[in-house]
């Protein structure tokens, strides 16, 4: 690939797909935005205008169109399947949003696809791009808090997204939807999960209920050499978006994550208050933009991924044993979960 | 009782007793120290010259002593379950230090030596008189966070203390002699729990592998409401003493504890740091003089006790459920952990 | 002007006005980057290739580029004076940095030549459009802290510029290149100035003695209300760049600032650490942009601008005031600075 | 003095008075509080009894109490000087509250009378006692922060006290009740101040312009070393007691203070709150406290008082130049205020 930009396809124009558009369009200069494609023909018309680019309400029509070298999907995970297979066929490049699938089995045929057709593939994790989780992975890599042995999660929503979004059957529920980015940050920080116990419940939206998903969880874990883990997640971080993490070491502790937006102390009487981080762009938007820019230049340079199919699956896995737990009462190893056993 | 101090002895005079004996001298108005006790003579005596009281190496002479009133146990938890007894038996009013007993069979006998007594008994749980629990206390009750449907504590000593007080035998284990805190809290703030699950680990001081202890370990719960709970346990929270609790509403989150000791920050290239509590008597001095005086004054005054010896055994209950899931691996409901099957 | 995207020449490419040509390429969607001008060709013509747009050594053929339909200004200060006036009388739109000059003489024929021509003007200072400062200008305006009556800046830079960019003949000294940023807001969100007292000493860099300037100054002043103000100024914020203000009112106070960049807490042996904020541009970076698009929006919708000339001339005049009570080490009414008296 | 306490008698009982009369009971096992003076029969008298101690109305006869070794002064400023002649001339011991007087002439005579006495007396600035301020000074004089260069310092009370107390016949006024702390800080940290410059304003409390005081004042100053220094001070910190200070060095800045009360955080929509310190006793109760047993240590032992009556004097001088400063609005040279001109 001897151009010095790639010509990316952006398919899905939900809202994270919206802000792909606008990071791709002035934030990445690897890459040179040249097609959307949405369902919805109003949406992607509007999105193409705005930013000048073709426009598809036929996904596998974009991965067809031979101008597009690349193409990232942010669509509803039940598509991600199909999508990755065809663009594999057609010799693009894929970076591929979270969670890669909720199946085993599709995950591991997306992989042979993409070995098959030797096509450069990254997966999105964004947090690993985050200056906070990202400076804390070279400090643990550095030593300075010697042997990590405790990883504690916390991931809160502010509130309930679209019902649709979050229906299990598209997201695969609360342990696959949220849990699966903190499964990737403790397997990228402290190694591989061998067992799951998750407890949960519908505590605050009894609509959930209805459609057979959570909106609290706890999932404690041991890693593979030992060390323990624990996420909590939660649909009703009321305050604010939340993700925060310790990682206690022999030798020290790192902590990640802020509460604080704007940089403004409102003092009145006896109170000093703060505001809070809406929502995942605004505490992530600067994450999402390198790591487009980490995949424009890995496919421009030639080097392999990151973030690879493997570091999806894997994380799928841990959340789907997550689930399960939750669903049996009672501890899952990580390695029953299987392409044959697992998924929905 | 007409006078308005109480005649106090005080049994036990370790690192926790020796602060007992400081805050009951200085802190405390409703109490007069008038004799210490402890097996180590020497120990006894240089106390008891200190503060210009009566020394005893022999805790149950103290209790017979007849000028004393009222006794403060702060000896090593084995001991509680005969100096209650003999206390009861002698009429004195009794605080007792946490844990209560390593053995629900023991304690369900010293709630009925006591009830039959008829003597005041008042539990010590100190982080209920902590301002940060007691406010937030007071703002649950008040509504500010609507229900309370999740709490996340974390307790962390910043350095193993002497193998001798942290052997089971003599402590009960990590889940007793740390958790204990923590399931007393959980159980004030957000009602009776239900079912444990705990993992843990010998991650960081194999000296206690020898002696049957880990030094790590999290325990995820389920309350009778529904709610749910998880505590993180550590004897390595190198950086400092780290006590601190999320109590996630569906209106609102409180977030107890802090981690900075002197209000200076050392900003140097780059680089902003500050110190942290070393240890309990320096986060919690201040409440467990607040505790004694509580003590005093409702002994003084005749109300009841806000911290009972069934809020003894229930923190016990679930500590040692927590012990016991993780012995077994498997999900322990409180309930099953009785006097006939509990204890070590 | 019909069209929806103004063409615009960028003037300067320095530090700053390196950032622009990447702000205005890639964040600011109303402004189409079509030439950079510099006086060094190499550099001009670095930047020229990296963004694809004309370049020019000669600013004045910049301007006179009939595709330029407005020019930013970001040279050094002393040349502002025949920039702004070549813009002007070709009928440029103009964005011009802080200070706008350093001679209230020139500010003045500066305004004269722009009003002559009633060409578009946009004062730059961006700290204006930093969340944290206009969220405390909107507070102000609603109410939250009462009637304002102290305001209190800090401005701290990490280290010490290029001696060249801070020779007082270029950047009028200490009180003039930093201090107009702070003199703008305390304007903006105080009124206007009647008196300022200054002391200042080279303390750290003796080498800006030999130049005539100074390193640490500390400005007080009053207000026409009656309100008080301060500002410290320092070249040696060592730990890292430190912008802060407290606006103190009858009712309340705002505080402004924060120090921390990465959200990243290392804990260590009694310590907590993190790290801060390096330098204006990641303290700013965004309050740049914003400015930019503000101007972009302006310039496109019509609507007047919001950072007038007359404020660039007023915060100039305090700036100068600052200076001239340091030097006379006594009080300065600020309306004493006219153009006939002031200016180095 | 072969005994190993004190017995001291304490003079004034107002809120300060009081809290003396708490920690000399509770918390200083140097001294033994024997006796107390207040004007006030009803107060004096509910005092004594409170702490079984001797009472008097006439502090003189308290003086004159052959079993008092050493007496406490925490009366009105005005006062002072008879008391400290009186106290010297019964050759007791003596720790006087801050200021020292509100009269160089007076506080000049003080000295000599002390002298010729040859009493031991201990000057009460309690800030040097606070964690946060005595561990600064040990790292400024360890050279963490190089060689300091700027003291900035913030005082401000969460309200008005009455007004008996603030008015300028009884406390100097703002600059020497208040600022007084301040000045003696600087000095302890950073060294002699040559010059003062004051401005100041009643903009909160009209009530004060009747007693001819003011609500809000800032002092800038240099000191001998060329050193830069500013001090603001507010009796309108409505939202709290905030008192601050950053020390900034060649090599780093130390900054000292905190705002935070109760350790809870109150998190509700896109909120964060917390309380603030309420007032004096809540931040500098344990300084008040560590302050009179270094008093009772010095005088036990042997030692010269760490604050001495040259150090009260000074920072009156200090006090009274921004006074003057302010009265003249003009720079004052500290070495102008003699006990010839000095005082009100």
């Amino acid at each position: 690939m001897a151009q010095t930009k790639i010509n990316l396809g952006l398919i899905g124009l939900g809202r994270l797909g919206q802000l792909y558009a606008e990071y791709l369009a002035y934030a990445v200069p690897q890459a040179r935005l040249v097609a959307v494609a949405d369902t919805d023909a109003a949406r992607a018309g509007s999105i193409a205008d705005a930013f000048g680019v073709r426009q598809y309400t036929e996904p596998l029509a974009l991965i067809d169109d031979r101008q597009v070298d690349a193409v990232a999907i942010v669509t509803p995970t039940r598509t991600h399947f199909d999508l990755v297979k065809a663009a594999a066929e057609c010799k693009k490049a894929i970076f591929c949003e979270k969670p890669l699938s909720l199946s085993l089995a599709e995950a591991a045929e997306m992989k042979r696809v993409i070995e098959r057709a030797g096509v450069f593939f990254q997966m999105g994790f964004m947090r690993r791009f985050d200056k906070g989780f990202s400076e804390a992975k070279k400090k643990i890599d550095g030593g300075t808090i010697g042997k990590p042995v405790v990883f504690r999660a916390t991931s809160r929503d502010p509130h309930l997204p679209h019902l649709e979004c979050v229906h299990p059957e598209n997201s695969g529920g609360l342990f696959v939807d949220m849990g699966v980015h903190d499964f990737d940050i403790a397997r990228w920080l402290m190694g591989e999960i061998e067992s799951v116990h998750s407890i949960a419940g519908t505590l605050v939206h009894p609509e959930l209920k209805a459609i057979g998903d959570v909106d609290n969880g706890i999932v404690s874990f041991t890693f593979v050499s030992g060390s323990l883990g624990a996420v909590d997640l939660s649909r009703n971080g009321v305050y604010g978006y939340d993700i925060s993490a310790d990682i206690l070491g022999t030798e020290g502790t790192l902590r990640v994550g802020y509460l604080r937006e704007t940089p403004l102390l409102v003092m009145t009487k006896n109170n000093v208050s703060h505001d809070t981080v809406p929502f995942f762009p605004e505490r992530f938007g600067q994450a999402y933009v390198d790591q487009l820019k980490n995949f424009g230049e890995n496919l421009l340079g030639g080097q392999p991924p990151p973030v690879t199919i493997e570091d999806g699956i894997e994380a799928l896995r841990v959340a789907l044993a997550a689930t399960e737990s939750y669903r049996k009462g009672d501890t899952v190893q990580v390695s029953s979960m299987t392409a044959e056993a697992g998924g929905p």
